[in-house]
């Protein structure tokens, strides 16, 4: 009788989800040939939110998915306390998947005594147990840095860029804009999908004799002509992006479409989309999209081939890199 | 000329506070001789909550006042934020107080895959940038060892039991009453405060007839004759409590008086308290109570001398153990 | 040739122990199949304790087993350098089995600039090297949430019970005593487990007379014509419960049976149990039993075969919850 | 006799330096009033850093400067290593102050298997000591989210473009062009700060027909007639920004000035832009500059009144916040 | 009314101690003209240590005093326990005094799947509370790298010192002696404080003819009618450091005197040096020494002062350097 | 269809390096029967090191092999950055390897406000993500404890005794002797190796006439007729060594060869060595030797077989410690 017993290694995958986006969650167990694990998930009558998993996620390889709408702090909260059970109840490895990043946009002190809440948020994660990230289309990429440990950062992009290739390149010279100047770097990489096309952004400035009312929106770069397409990571509640497809047919253009990865659609951002200037609005399910949020011209490309291939890579230790390829 | 500078080192105290609870804030403020430091909380389009601060907090011992009410989770992740960007501005020391800790029952796992969510919000407000915590009445004791650092725990029993005392033992033989058997040490510390009054609990049991359907109530110990004195950490739903005092009238009770810290008062609460048995509902603002959730025998005691004389303490290195004492 | 070996991973468990209680460990060995890794502990002349092992333990799964008895300090500590030494031999996950956990009874500040030591003892587990930590019957469940990381509770209630029904509830009406009132919900378990015998609890009254030198244990509940099952986690000096015995006995019981876990047995332990009204007194060996402390009426139930089964469901990643299951 | 002793709290500032711009740290101590504390700092002769500080730190809120020029990894090193014997010497608060990040351009991972070696550097930083950073215009204002502590970013913006706006805004039209798409916003700050000139920036695209080889830089916007103000946080090789400086007079511009923070310098870059077509090329000394690397047209701003008004408002717990103001 | 409320800053000392060495805590006490703040320590029944400060401590810097005398493991723990209590205590910060650091001989791996206890001991310092240490004489210097964070490291050797120069150096030729190679660098520092004294070791070999049993102690160096110094840090069973002794008369010395910092004593350390060649034994009283401890030819000198005069220095923010020098 | 997918688990092995000694790490690859895995590696233009790994480290155990020769700092931050860019990129476990461990010299303060380089350097590789290390002749043992987690030091003490062996212990009488009375102990473990040669060491005592100018070497010990073994762990510039030899060459010594484990070779070692009464100068190649560094008494044995062993053990979880036998 020896000191030792022997048993062999196995990897076990698991896939759990919040209440936020359970239709994508079901898309992405689907893309695995697997389903999600049983989840017992309420809230209290205070609202305090409760979890229970329904199987044993002992030694498993576990991906905890949700998506970070509104009421994006129930959701933040309920993903922070299953990873608190999935710690406890001994997973070995614990990924999270948030495909829109929560308080992406807060990832600087724009001023003084203002928090950097996605730093907050990525702290929070790794503190309530996630050893891993899985995002999408992050509104900075330095993001990645605000987490201590590997993060792997998904790009919509050639999913969005084929459609709109095989739709609008034939018959139309595009052109990409960027709705504001601090983002043309993600135009740029719209440009290099597209073969090229010419890029321009969109320069808000104040009206001297108004100063503080009102704001001109100049395009800078040529559209004239020209198919726009709009880009940028999110749309939240569409002004900014509905005033820039109207500045681009002011300036001459042909046409406009939108896109974007992420449909926050926050407010009057339905109202403003469907009455607005561009031929057609094209995003992804990275964020669940209710029934009375759809309209005539907007096109849902899924998300999940994307993140089911990802888990797999991540699963098997295969190369997430080579998905980045457009 | 030296190598070095020197100044008078002066400590600077600074009450801030998040949306749940204005009013309370605002007393503690009152009870301190200041006024609470201008802050600009709001919530953007999709949720997301801002937060910045009006003044300079750098080098201050600095009070981060929140109720945890509903909705929960957002007042929890204001308070996280708020944290984030105190610690980020140069706050010396920061103290969260939570009067009501969040997520406070679920301190242990009753069952495997569950959370452990107070220890996880202790370890959220650590991680957010907190060195230490004042809280009242924590649901167990236990809560302050799930942070690791300083926590003042402060007991609203003194006030609640003055009032109880003054009005009522006078005219009626009291007997202290706990609602459920895990609670009875609560009771004991009432039956001391009231100067030995006898102690008595609520056991349920399932009918064996019906195991799945109903339970009885059964009080455990003499309560003939008496003023039945129904003490709890807190109201959620009521159910509990209210079921309570009828099985102390059945039992022979001369009346009932249910006191608690908390008033959660969730869903059906404030209409089974107010047409229940009892003749008066004590409480204190711990939590806020909107206006439609009053009525005629509830009486709100306030917590905010209780506060204010904790966080002087602290500030000028005091005493706060003396203040537990009764 | 390729720039990457590959080879199959295995998982090998290996159980050591310190010295408080050789021979539970050795059960517990047995019960899995295997023998002790070699460990060479002893004290240097000062007192200091050294530790090495006899094998290598580089990528196994170790669980350290240690009894916390008297001197319990020494037991803590060999169980710390233990842990430092599997760390930097680096072993791939550790496991500390306390069935006894140190401490436990510091598990909140009672009064203030009191030390929380249950907390301080999970912390050092964590800062010398635990990864996990398995226990059994703790003092209050609380203590879960004091370890940063998985923690496997067991209950010894079913080999308890399991003996007390099959022994005495034929020919008894069985009562469920607790003898203090803040453990009545451990009683409340008992009750379930023994087909729902009815509930009491002894509270503790100051003889108003005499209020600094005696106290008065008053049966709160009904125990008149039964045999009291009197339960608890522990026995220290036997105090409390012997005098709850008697108490039992002067409200009309029938009889009275002690049960618990942890067998401390301080100072006058066994002689106040010896020479108690009890029949029997029932416990696990989770502490050893010297044999001068063995007396007629004693009876030691081994938890080898739980502790067995619950190394043996986390080695293989099975589930430890099943095994809570009454 | 009593238990406690008392004395005056006081607190004093230490400015300590290492080896890469004692020049800079010289004056910052001087716009202070005060000395830097002599410290020995030498090389041995395998290329080890040695530090001792030659007066006791012990208690003082001590600023470490050290400007990370090349051999940059020999001033971060020296940077660390001072921080550390600072930490083991109690200084009471430290803070490092890097006028130029370092690393700051490997902020993300631009493909995978990447470091973010600016997150890495922030990381150093805090494991080594650093309470507390002071920098000046980071390549992306997101790197504050890297470090764990508080972070004041000064910006050199106002001491630029008030020189800028007083030696050319009165005789031309001005227009600010950014050399890269990626970093229009810092354009339209200096926009801002020089009353609403007009914005431009340089779009670099493949020739198709030589698609590996050459890129054409395009400018996008207007820049006909006008002193073009070209902008960026700093200058390495001089590559880029002086084919942005050609690009311009190709479209028309009056003139080019070149402004930026950091004076990186590498390789080519004083010859490029001594022999550029813009007529000034304006700095400051974050960094040193030898005095070979000096020309006719280049004109370098001190940083010094700023840091050393920083490093005040800290130490004296005042407002850095309002020095963010242009 | 304004939103802060300022206060003068002071700062509190004060001393506490564990039950090693209470006496020399007094002297302590005496040296800096203040009393031990009140403490209550004392054991439970199985073993476990109860701790509770008498006064506030909140605020105060405290200085906690343990000597790590047998029982080793108890003495630690207590100190762990009071570091608990003070940390949550509110205490502004925290420093461990302990004179003869706990586990210093095991500060390496000498063989694999060794602790390194000494680094353990400095790990759970840390996890407990402690800030900063205040040791004397630590057996290797680079134990002092062992605790992240400051380090205040007292040498006894002037006092040791002075003491034998007084007393020996002006009728003997002197000779100072290391009973052990690895340690010769302490003898070092002797011959540079005894004026040059030559110098000398004790080379232990093997017989080749009994290799196992028994061991020959061989002077290297010129011992030849000199009064031999032999010098230590620690004599724990004096069985080295006593056949050093017999050695150093062996090789023709004129006499031996014995001096050590720390006085261990263990087992038959007192019989060995009572009846040792030994015309002296000097020790300090890092360690409590019983009275049936103490013998003819023993002196002890006190290490009060010392710690007396760095407490002070550490309290006051003065320079521990300077007490380093001889 | 289930909830969970299942995976053999597999082990993979990357070595990787950085660029102080591609020829040892490519000797180590195939010691193990591998290659390095591809890895960019460079410098930008302003010393800034760049990494980027060519294939998937993704779940394998990877190790990173640096030499920390001149220029050190380089070495060490370009190692850091590497250990930051595995981790995430996902990596399972990382094992630094550092055959001479930098800053080993500055691990302790000497005096008063100095760091612990050596503590920080481990503290360094910890934080960048190491979670282990492998390393050779550490300067001092007690280093392995200031790395938080396993370190297999190495010792080429067998490598290096076998030689000498093989060649001189036939033809002569050997002595060992140590350059420093601090190294006592490493030239111990020589005379074991060596059969029980005697021991000798270097005293350097100042001439009393000339206090600060110059030094005497005396050999205490005895080396007449004997050919003299002088052990160090390394030879920076060689100073102390040469002179040692000829103190023995002056105490009558038959002949001198020199052995070290690590060859710095700083400033005029080289030149020092060649001209130096030593016969024969044996190192290993932990550090790399440039052409112009070799003269003719130089042997270089190869650390590689010994490094690749230890990589063997340390990922088919055998025994490093057999590797320690001599």
């Amino acid at each position: 009788m020896s000191s030792s017993i022997t048993t062999s290694g196995e990897k076990k995958l698991a896939l759990v989800t919040g209440r936020a986006n359970m239709e994508l969650a079901e898309q992405v167990a689907a893309e695995l040939g697997t389903e999600l694990l049983p989840t017992d998930v309420y809230n209290f009558a205070n609202g305090e939110i409760y979890v229970r998993f329904g199987e044993s996620v002992r030694g498993k390889d576990v991906f905890v998915m949700q998506s970070h709408c509104s009421p994006i702090n129930d959701w933040v909260m309920e993903q922070l306390i299953m990873l608190d059970a999935l710690k406890r109840a001994s997973a070995k490895r614990i990924t999270v998947i948030a495909p829109f990043f929560p308080y992406a946009r807060q990832d600087k002190k724009h001023r003084g005594r203002e928090p950097i809440s996605a730093r907050l948020m990525a702290d929070l994660f790794k503190t309530a147990g996630a050893d891993r990230l899985i995002t999408v289309d992050l509104h900075t990429a330095q993001i990645q840095g605000f987490f201590d440990g590997p993060v792997d950062h998904l790009v919509a992009l050639p999913i969005l860029a084929n459609y709109v290739r095989e739709k609008y390149s034939a018959a139309n010279d595009l052109a990409v804009v960027s709705p504001d100047a601090g983002r043309i770097k993600v135009a740029e990489n719209w440009s290099a999908a597209l073969g090229g096309a010419p890029l321009a952004f969109i320069h808000k400035t104040r009206d001297i004799n108004r100063p503080n009312q009102t704001k001109a929106n100049r395009v800078v770069g040529d559209v004239e002509g020209r198919m726009c397409v709009l880009v940028d990571d999110m749309i939240d509640t569409g002004g900014t992006i509905v005033q820039a497809a109207e500045a681009c047919m002011n300036a001459g253009a042909k046409g406009v479409i939108i896109v974007a990865t992420h449909a926050v659609f926050s407010g009057p951002a339905v109202e403003r989309l469907s009455g607005s200037v561009a031929e057609e609005v094209i995003i992804t399910n990275t964020l669940p999209l209710e029934d009375e949020k759809t309209f005539d011209k907007l096109t849902v490309l899924s998300i999940a081939p994307l993140l089911g291939r990802a888990v797999h890579e991540v699963f098997e230790d295969g190369s997430v890199t080579s998905l980045f390829n457009i």
